[in-house]
């Protein structure tokens, strides 16, 4: 095997991440809740129109801040897709919710909004769609079933930071929201994420979560003399360190944007004569949906094909890799899952395969990338 | 109101904090259980000898581990000193536990250890003790008592790094233990932590709920080929850029630990007399125990004098802060406990007053303090 020369992501410093750090430690204040915090959240809720976001140390957290939020108890059943990462369906479950997963498009990874209506019950409390590689899940049908059913919506938005469906920015759309700023993801900070509160009632219960359970923030404010333990919660709220990083690298989104769309095209342009030739399949982006580059995927025709295609890249020193396993096969659930096929997942977690994409990936890498896998396809 | 010249805390870097986060971008791994990471878990597993030791995001979220570790079920008893910060509790309440609060000694804000026993029944699961400004508990009495009637001892070592009971680090003690590294601490990273575990039934399964629940740590030792949801958990792990803050802050552990014991000396000799005549009390550090400087305090002897205290200091300039509010008589818990008064906690509650401790505090700084505090008691 090969050194590897071009690896699956790199993290990327746009400039300003040091500065801000240290900017953080002189302002004498470092713990959650400073000023970087502050700016990203004002960030965030001018850019998108977010009635207000707080960070978190990680997506699995905002998940989990949601699960509070939405007073999940043991028993309660949430809908959510198999194809996911684990965090979409763990964070429900430690709140002792009862998972009934969904399938996929079979076109397209995200869950299936035509389907969850026949999984709806009197003891659903959610329905946890997951706009995989930043694609739209059809939030028109899921917001439709919760206003019927009164069921709340939580968009598990972690690789979606940029992208709309019908020009609404995904994450403003259902009652809550979660984003991931894992190394994986288009803004980093290694690990991070964020809740994005979109329905009023939860506004103030929120920030009381964030805060272990304390009044702090209100402290802090000066509404209150002395904050103490008033709630359920966690410390949610990540280091000043975090947020320094991170806007930094808000400031320059738009130039990572561009740069990430400039190389997800050429990958797509590259591709497309062994798409047409029916050798993969590329990305399906539905018109209700803007594509933010966030992942390039191809689906191959089996696990075997799968499999030979990444071995024939890391032989060239080139990583491609796979994700997810359908979770209601996983080996926590599968014994709790109610015996439905879901099909769709499971070819998805054994077709579909990521190449390179990062800020740092030239047109070059793409070049070598697509001409290597031009010479597999016979 | 004069401006803050003296602050309560200020954080400190080191040197080579934003070195190394350059160091770890540039290595390409910035999401959790990255070199840094690793780096810091064998500084302390090789300085302290703990078994295995876990990053966290916060302090909060190791004793959340615990108590997963632990397997806290509803109504499930975990026995916790009142005078502490809400995370002692919240973390076990969030498993459904049931806290019976203790109260602590009369002249140290520690859990009073001869009172233990009268607190365990046929639910009782776990015992935290805090080890307050790192100071030891008594972990003679608290261990003999766990073991008799098999309880599981979590360390809340939150203030405890490099503090030491007859010559045992903190943390090594009980069968499980957690570190804070929020920026009040000794050694920093804004909000972090860390789990140790002792006990060796909790090495494997600790691991995988750090990281969401998954096998993940074993596929990246190459053990299995994909990994998988396996158990419950969260993304307890922190940045690759908390890491490597952390990373340059132990460098200079004993650096920082020398500076803030000759700081703390100075406070304890320049306030003695007025301790002993009566005015004030100073902190009592155990024959049992040593003390890592990690906070210098005073006792008032009321709430009123404290009040004032606090009053006179701020109108020159000095920020000097109270806590802990006792948990058992927080809206949160009031109706929830049993009534039995706590009246050390209460007074702790009401009397204690931290004043300013940090790496660049200096003597002239401390003689201004001093000669006020001083001047204030006639
Ligand atoms: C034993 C123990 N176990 C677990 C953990 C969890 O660790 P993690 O954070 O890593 O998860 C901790 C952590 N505690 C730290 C601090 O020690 C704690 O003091 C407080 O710090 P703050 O940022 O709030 O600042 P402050 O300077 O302590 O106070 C600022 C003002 O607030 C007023 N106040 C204060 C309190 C506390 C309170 O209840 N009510 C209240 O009205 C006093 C002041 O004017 O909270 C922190 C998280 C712990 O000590
Ligand atoms: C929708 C959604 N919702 C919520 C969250 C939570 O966000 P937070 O992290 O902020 O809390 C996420 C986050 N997910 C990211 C990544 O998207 C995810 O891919 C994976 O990334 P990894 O670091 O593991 O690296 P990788 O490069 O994805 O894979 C590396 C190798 O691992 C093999 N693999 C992979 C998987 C996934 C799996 O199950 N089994 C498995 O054998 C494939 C490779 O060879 O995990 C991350 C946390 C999410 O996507």
């Amino acid at each position: 095997m090969s050194a590897i020369e071009i690896p699956f992501n790199k993290p990327y410093l746009t400039g300003k991440e040091t500065a801000y750090i240290v900017e953080a430690v002189q302002s004498g204040k470092i713990s959650g809740n400073g000023l970087f915090t502050q700016k990203c959240h004002r960030f965030f809720e001018e850019k998108y129109g977010f009635k207000k976001v707080l960070l978190t140390t990680s997506c699995t957290d905002a998940l989990e801040m949601a699960a509070i939020l939405a007073n999940i108890q043991p028993g309660d059943e949430v809908i959510v897709p198999s194809y996911t990462f684990v965090s979409s369906a763990l964070a429900f479950v430690r709140q002792g919710a009862k998972i009934i997963f969904a399938d996929s498009y079979s076109d397209n990874p995200n869950i299936d909004a035509t389907q969850i209506e026949s999984l709806i019950t009197p003891k659903t409390k959610a329905i946890v769609p997951v706009h995989y590689a930043g694609v739209a899940c059809d939030m028109d049908i899921i917001m439709e079933l919760a206003t019927r059913y009164n069921l709340l919506v939580i968009e598990d938005a972690a690789q979606a930071i940029d992208a709309y469906y019908k020009g609404q920015p995904l994450g403003t759309i259902g009652h809550l929201a979660a984003f991931s700023f894992h190394e994986t993801k288009n803004i980093i900070a290694g690990e991070g994420g964020m809740l994005a509160i979109n329905d009023e009632r939860f506004l103030k219960r929120a920030e009381t979560i964030w805060e272990k359970g304390t009044n702090r923030a209100e402290f802090f404010r000066g509404e209150i003399n002395k904050y103490g333990w008033v709630d359920i919660g966690s410390s949610f709220l990540p280091s000043e360190i975090i947020s320094a990083f991170l806007y930094a690298q808000l400031e320059n989104m738009e130039d990572i944007q561009q740069k990430r769309t400039s190389l997800w095209n050429y990958y797509h342009e590259k591709l497309s004569p062994l798409a047409a030739q029916g050798f993969i399949q590329l990305p399906a982006v539905p018109n209700y949906s803007t594509n933010n580059a966030h992942l390039f995927y191809l689906i191959c025709h089996s696990i075997n094909d799968r499999e030979s295609l990444i071995k024939q890249l890391k032989e060239n020193g080139i990583l491609a890799v796979f994700h997810y396993l359908s979770l209601h096969s996983s080996p926590f659930y599968t014994a709790q899952h109610d015996g439905r096929l879901l099909s769709n997942s499971d070819c998805f977690s054994d077709c579909l395969v990521r190449l390179p994409l990062f800020y740092e990936l030239t047109f070059g890498d793409i070049d070598k990338i697509t001409t290597l896998i031009e010479q597999i396809y016979p």
